[in-house]
């Protein structure tokens, strides 16, 4: 870990400790276990020695859920960050590791040293490994694998084989595994056997022979069962279960959807080889959210809210550039029009109304429909049917807000054939947007790429040059 | 229900049939109930009798999840959807209803007689009838309300009583409680007496005398503790608990953060009254991101895909006028400047440029502060700080990308000067999207309004006229 000079960096922590202290304060406290009062005040910083505050921290985060210091870690600038992990006990490390963002997670990283690392990565779990493992030195994750035994090292390498947003490297081993000609008293002491069931267990997976799933025994059924009772009787044989190969997304859909805690994972035999939680799953819903929105904004990844200026630039710069293109080819239209704009300079400050209500309504469109692919709600073959009611919306959008802008565009102006060319603009510019916002998701889809991805900069592009063409070259064409 | 002339439709219906029978094949079937194989299909619709293809329908959705069938009624255009819904057994009728999004509820709740829509409310829980309450028709609730008895009135008169945004709600009453002075052998033969266990049961509440929460017994841990141990001794006193005035988003977020499956709610007396579960929250999340995503978008709510022309134009016209009124603020800011741009018209093929890239880059400011204050991330006392991270990032972005359009605009006007000008004005629109970009969500948060809501329309109306002011503000300064 970084050496944090604590002697240095103190004063100019002591604002931002107090800072800590009520992000501390502010979680959710297990207060039975904390003898303290929730609403406590942080210790007079300027009164009392560093090591005793510094102590007092240690003791405060060492109560908190490794999520909730995540959050924290993730809500303070860079070196208060480091000085804060530098505080956390070393066997919580790797559980805060997968609970930050991959922003934050790369910064934590970076400060440890490679045997640090290994022993933060000791106490987890293969899958957890695996999806730390795309963020750690070469040479940690290789001295990790030696210390596993050949079962994990095939789990993991097992998972690494997956794309991250698969249901392969989202899948847990820790399934609880039973076969079906066995009576419920028989499971019951068979589970009394173990330290501790997995976590989110609420369904044992029931196994042939060869390991082929035979169907689940849900435990809210087991509990209410007469011990006599055979498994294989009360067992559920309904089972929504996945393959690895699997998008991690479509399983979640399917959880939310049928409201599962956690399902099996077969393989192409039906051999069960792991198990999906709803906490990851959770996680999935969440990230596939937020890309759309990254997205959308032109934000190519989720980023750390403190990284340094020159990051923030790189994350940016790429949306950035193609939208200076886009905007550099409107510009041109325009260009291609300037002796009309000379000669009638009223077309300059309406053509940006005409421009900007298509790209509005244009987005309204796209979002709705790269929703429904998104969640499955819309097949490509409704794609006809959807146009024409988009088109039926933005005819009626443009002949009712074209009126009223063309009216006081003629008013203004004192022309009312100003006003009759600023209604048709806007009528055909919107349905040009309905077009447009139908058919690139549409296209996007088909050409297998995701349809969110720059849907709003490409829209934007297009209402935006094809609004100034159609309202300069209406204008050039009617009035002068 | 409406009366869906099955002779006069099904003609038209033949194609529409094929569509329905694809979708459902679609659908993750419980392959063992079903004996029929999954790419089984379709009859050819030509050749057989009507009444043959509705009953095999029939009995293909009787197969179906709910959660299925109300994916497939959202899939559906509205004479189709009401048609399948016809067919759909009376009892699965409440659970569809729960399913379905609202805007699809709206038609198949209108589709109902009142006294179709008592039957189908009957076997549904308090929890779930104050969810569709909203939706009804007064009469109908008022009428399920009589066949309550006293308890359930007063469980769905509480429920009512919270926004529905809150966690009361969206609390169900299907906890399990016992006492702290038992033995676990005991709380197993409780459990037996049950016919089913609640849904999503993965612990049970320990309470007191008066019914004051005083920890929670995990079944995980239940299942391998000795079973003469006391309850007492081995439950977790630990315990994530929610109050029912809290907001359900926060609940979603300690769900996600904590990876529970359910967690007590609590009156301020510390009283166990209801319980949220993990299925619930995941509808949360889901809702929240989707609502973020559509107000970016300027959609004033989820739409039916399938909604008439009319119901589309008014969920976008609110939207779509507040942009009206922007986009005629910034065509004033031009019209100031038009003596400018008669002199000089290239200035009107520039000046789209200076808003658009302001527009994008102000998008992903906001955005990116948006969203860290809904996850917590962010406190308002820091944003001083991020003020100037942005303001770095702008300036860097202004130069580079100014310093790019700026030499393109000098070589193809031959103007150096109108480059200098162009470099300048990107550079302060850029400065005022960052500045915008942190200032509208943080004053939107400390007044208590929701930051996302329109915050992209804000900022585009910021950096739109700033932007035209600026660039023809310098312009007119300095050129002519």
């Amino acid at each position: 870990m970084i050496v944090v000079d604590k002697q240095q960096t103190s004063a100019r922590l002591q604002g931002n400790l107090q800072e800590v202290w009520r992000l501390i304060e502010r979680h959710h406290q297990f207060e039975d276990s904390s003898g303290s009062a929730p609403q406590e005040q942080a210790p007079e910083l300027e009164s009392v020695d560093h090591a005793q505050v510094f102590s007092e921290l240690q003791l405060k985060l060492g109560q908190l859920h490794p999520a909730d210091i995540a959050h924290i870690l993730e809500a303070l600038p860079l070196e208060d960050r480091l000085l804060v992990w530098d505080l956390v006990k070393a066997d919580q490390d790797g559980d805060i590791l997968l609970e930050v963002s991959d922003a934050v997670r790369e910064t934590l990283i970076e400060s440890m040293n490679p045997h640090e690392l290994v022993a933060a990565l000791e106490p987890l779990d293969t899958e957890e490994l695996a999806e730390l493992a795309p963020d750690l030195p070469k040479q940690v994750v290789s001295e990790v694998m030696g210390g596993l035994n050949e079962e994990e090292r095939a789990q993991l390498q097992s998972a690494l084989s997956y794309g991250e947003d698969k249901v392969g490297a989202l899948m847990d081993f820790d399934q609880v595994k039973i076969r079906a000609d066995v009576s419920c008293e028989v499971v019951l002491r068979y589970l009394r056997r173990f330290d501790e069931l997995p976590l989110q267990t609420d369904k044992i997976f029931v196994i042939d022979d060869i390991g082929v799933l035979k169907g689940v025994l849900p435990i809210r059924k087991l509990l209410v069962s007469d011990p006599e009772a055979m498994v294989g009787e009360i067992m559920a044989t309904e089972v929504v279960s996945f393959r690895p190969d699997e998008e991690a997304v479509e399983a979640a859909l399917a959880f939310e959807r049928y409201d599962l805690v956690t399902a099996p994972v077969v393989d192409a035999a039906g051999k069960l080889i792991g198990r999906l939680t709803v906490d990851e799953m959770v996680d999935v819903i969440r990230e596939e959210s937020d890309s759309d929105m990254l997205n959308l904004a032109g934000l190519k990844e989720e980023e750390d809210l403190f990284a340094p200026v020159m990051d923030s630039v790189k994350n940016r710069w790429a949306w950035l550039a193609i939208n200076l293109c886009t905007a550099f080819v409107a510009s041109r239209v325009i260009g291609v029009f300037e002796s009309s704009i000379a000669q009638l300079v009223a077309l300059a400050a309406l053509m940006p109304i005409v421009a900007g209500i298509g790209g509005n309504s244009g987005n309204q469109t796209i979002t709705m429909i790269v929703r429904s692919l998104a969640m499955g709600q819309m097949q490509l073959n409704q794609a006809w049917r959807l146009w024409r009611k988009e088109l039926g919306v933005s005819i009626i959008n443009g002949l009712v807000w074209g009126g009223v802008i063309g009216l006081v565009a003629s008013l203004l102006y004192g022309s009312v054939s100003l006003g009759l060319v600023m209604l048709a603009a806007m009528t055909l510019n919107l349905m040009l947007a309905a077009t447009m916002g139908v058919l690139i998701p549409c296209l996007m889809q088909k050409f297998g790429r995701d349809p969110a991805l720059g849907s709003s900069v490409l829209i934007t592009a297009c209402t935006d040059s094809g609004g100034f063409f159609i309202f300069l070259g209406l204008a050039t064409f009617f009035l002068l």
